[in-house]
């Protein structure tokens, strides 16, 4: 198994998600708060920009090493890993 | 202060909330892991999907109570009340 395109900052990476796993943590603490519905939704909406945007990261990782080795490889797997990574960046767009 | 239109639910909420925080520890582990960027894509979708599922419930609650309420008491209170919902709502929608 070759490294993954975002090994470079993985601990970037983790102190984001380390972020947002704490954002979570303030939504359960909001609603044991009885804080209002709007400010609630508020914060769902940053944490849900937050995780999107470490998604996007990792996309502009994995097309400039991933997908751009087999680019530069060519052949069957170049179609493959461009197929695989557009569909799994509509999954990522519907979410 | 009223409570909240989620108070009906908010051991429902809290416990939702409580596995969307687990996802994104899941989410450290996987980068720990150095897993495939896409595998590590496709679960942030889930987990992005599952903060916006509780996100529409709370717009629902809202709606039904806080909303519903001031519709029902009339005056300047019901339009900012439908004003200040459909902002939050684009918030959402745009995050």
């Amino acid at each position: 198994m070759t490294a993954p395109g975002y090994s470079d900052h993985k601990l970037r990476l983790q102190r984001r998600l380390r972020r947002i796993e704490g954002q979570v943590r303030g939504l359960q603490g909001m609603i044991a708060d009885d804080r209002y519905c709007i400010d609630v939704l508020d914060q769902i909406a940053a944490t849900t920009r937050a995780l999107q945007s470490v998604a996007l990261e990792m996309v502009g990782d994995h097309m400039s090493h991933c997908v751009a080795d087999a680019v530069r490889h060519g052949g069957p797997e170049k179609d493959a890993k461009i197929a695989e990574a557009t569909a799994a960046i509509a999954r990522l767009v519907k979410s």
